[in-house]
């Protein structure tokens, strides 16, 4: 033989066109480099500092206690006898046994979750929203990438000969661009209006959909609030265009609501689509909608526990009969994950045992990404040539920046976008990973990057310090 | 508005016609039967018997120990000064702590998992096999499905203006059927030769592939050894002849192994694909071959942890590149299933504080399982109009029924499958619920079913007893 059976040439070519730039070149150098630290090598600094992914404990935040004590628990039982675990933790293990088959997490689940976490998720939309929720409606799954998927594979079918696109904002969360590059459906960009702090035009909806209904059929609309990349939380009055829009449209809704604990500046306030929808009364409370929640961000951070859920409203019986069918081929989601997920959804109550930890926990984490969130938006708008807009939620910043033309002319003969030539001149000389704004999508001819807020407050002051001192450095060489 | 707009008329047609029966429609009655006890309705059984699905737990198995026991340690280290636990459990919990960013299984993993594990994986894959084994080509994976899913996914590309095939056994383990169906590739089935205990013949494959050639490009094969839904071991030369008709055809092979550690039968040995690939020697070591392998089956039944791995040999560089990538979009694995695959790749050693009972709660579940394996044939074998193949390995049986022309026709009018019908009438009269062979495929005209061999061995002879006492009553109800 000496030739291989599957090779560029014959590999399946959607696969071949899809991007990850959360996890693409960069940051596969960033590992080379940690690694040759780890031989010795010499550099200008000793560590890589990863503000490419929102991974919070990797930056060194600490997990909830009570979230960790019950999943002690339900995974080694015979610490339910310890008395060193609180009585709450205890309870919270038992009721998640007690929805296992065999009373053990390492039996299979019901493919759409353990029924008691999901009328526990339901409990948690109802109180969060204040409108009723059906637990037969949410769809536990393994982190809202895996939700997100499921729904959105629902869609792969040409419409009147024409392949069905997706609304996506750009900037957008590359899980977006990859899995719609992946599923062969056209993306449809809208932009985000960065003059208003990432907010959200009909008028650029419109012009969006206008151009695509030329070459495709527009079947669903992607709205991340808080913002991924651009960290904004949308106003209630600038979700009720949305859903107003996405009906005279018929476009079925994705709400990516992840980051719905992560709100920090002050006047924001996080509405979910579910509720704006509902209270917008008919026809708007009968549109379809997916939401989807994940254990990954908020305050616990959770990311590789993989826990998450999709509540899908509207949705017609039988095609919902046949996304529940999909999603059984895959068995079921981790049920680490699920009762990981459990516990957001029931955290402690006032009374119980470890709600004082727990609170304590819960809003030491978000009053420090809080001041994070200012620090790290007020020392970009302090250099040269910076703007970024206020991070009033999720995770991240996301700066322009001006670079000077021979900066451009450099990349262009290194062979790089101007922006991923910035950031591996940043990697390489400070150690600091961030991901270029071509990752996102940006409007052409401006350069971004998104970097996270994540670092613990002293490493990201020195990490923001070395980051100034560089971009002085960049701009004296290219001026 | 009024209607939807996502309808079964726009829904994604690949979605309609997937089909997974190990969770299908009689399963779904059998939940609801469940359910109907619960309320206290009267029926003549007390309990749903699950033998639809080799969930090992969920039947009654207990956990390992020491596999839970670590998992406890990483998602909780303050045990880690409980002298309570083993000093070898907490050494590896330390060992995967240290591969986790930050020190916590709740930090993002690399996409094909963290480097200890895979570099534990592949030490076990070259102990077992005797032949060396490279780290970087083991993917770890949220269970097997995920990971044959995702290589499978890299074959969907049309070649020469034909659709990719790939040829699976008849019968099979739905997950392909389904996956398949999912990717839109066409099946290619090759039929397993029930009076050679399910053996594989070489001329079956090629009558199969001769005849898919008309219609579509076959690209890959697979097999499921030890076999699923079948129970059969294959042969180091019944491998060997497997491979050269691979080689002939350019079929990159799909070994799926997930049951290496289920043998029972006196004679049977587990050989893996790699292993005799290898020893046989160019071309034949050069071919692309992915292995598959779980923590759900074997002795652990760890279902619920979702951890598994794939090792890729042999792939063409480029195209391994795109393979990584194209995991990169879902982040990573569950960690807690990775950290159980770490457990069962490197379990405790001899000398090491927890080896003898770790060694006894293994022996204890394979041994009875094989007298279960003896006990589920044996039994089968002496009901009228039943011949069931020797159990060798895995966890299922799979018996052939002569069912009489009056149960066919009241089939037909009920407008089921003959043995489709015959399973819905066990259900509802036994409470067992079994999966239908018309699930996994089966020669035209001969009638079967799946069942586990795995609820424990008291409450598997009850269930015998009364699926013998039923199929008498339905012989008489329809002779």
């Amino acid at each position: 033989m000496g030739e291989h059976t599957l090779t560029l040439d014959n590999l399946n070519p959607n696969v071949k066109v899809m991007e990850y730039a959360v996890r693409g070149p960069l940051v596969i150098r960033a590992g080379e480099i940690e690694k040759e630290l780890e031989k010795g090598t010499k550099k200008p600094f000793n560590e890589v500092i990863k503000a490419n992914i929102g991974d919070c404990h990797a930056m060194g935040q600490q997990p909830i206690t009570f979230i960790r004590q019950v999943l002690a628990l339900v995974t080694y039982p015979p610490l339910l006898d310890d008395p060193k675990f609180p009585e709450d933790a205890k309870q919270r293990a038992r009721t998640i046994l007690a929805g296992c088959r065999g009373g053990s997490v390492g039996s299979y689940t019901d493919s759409p979750g353990i029924e008691v976490i999901r009328r526990h998720v339901a409990q948690y939309i109802q109180e969060r929203d204040g409108i009723p929720a059906d637990w037969q409606n949410v769809v536990v799954s393994a982190g809202a990438s895996d939700a997100i998927r499921n729904v959105l594979k629902l869609l792969i079918c040409e419409v009147n000969g024409k392949r069905p696109g997706v609304m996506i904002p750009i900037p957008q969360y590359p899980l977006y661009s990859a899995s719609l590059a992946e599923f062969n459906m056209p993306q449809i960009g809208y932009y985000l209006n960065e003059s208003t702090n990432w907010g959200l035009d009909v008028s650029e909806l419109q012009r969006a959909i206008s151009e695509a209904r030329k070459t495709c059929h527009p079947r669903a609309i992607v709205i991340i609030n808080p913002g991924n990349p651009t960290g904004q939380v949308l106003s209630r009055e600038n979700i009720e265009a949305i859903i107003k829009f996405a009906y005279k449209e018929k476009l079925f809704i994705f709400a990516d609501e992840v980051y719905q604990h992560n709100i920090y500046a002050p006047g924001s306030k996080f509405y979910s689509f579910k509720k704006v929808l509902i209270e917008m009364g008919e026809p708007y409370s009968k549109m379809e909608l997916a939401s989807f929640m994940s254990c990954s961000k908020g305050y616990m951070g959770e990311c590789g526990l993989r826990g998450g859920y999709a509540e899908v409203i509207n949705m017609e019986p039988q095609v919902k009969a046949m996304y529940l069918k999909a999603i059984s081929a895959m068995l079921c989601p981790t049920v680490l994950g699920q009762a990981c997920l459990d516990i957001v959804m029931n955290p402690p109550k006032k009374g119980e045992p470890s709600y004082e930890l727990f609170q304590k926990e819960k809003n030491e984490v978000l009053e420090s990404l809080k001041l994070r969130a200012k620090m790290v938006a007020d020392t970009f708008n302090s250099m040269e040539g910076f703007s970024c807009n206020t991070v009033q939620g999720a995770m991240y910043a996301f700066p322009q920046m001006k670079l000077p033309p021979k900066a451009i002319e450099a990349a262009k003969k290194a062979g790089k976008a101007p922006d991923v030539f910035y950031a591996f001149e940043l990697l390489e000389n400070t150690g600091i990973c961030i991901v270029p704004g071509s990752g996102f999508g940006q409007q052409p001819g401006t350069y971004h990057f998104r970097t996270t807020i994540l670092p613990q407050p002293d490493k990201l002051k020195g990490m923001l310090d070395k980051f100034a001192q560089f971009h002085k450095q960049f701009l004296s060489k290219y001026s």
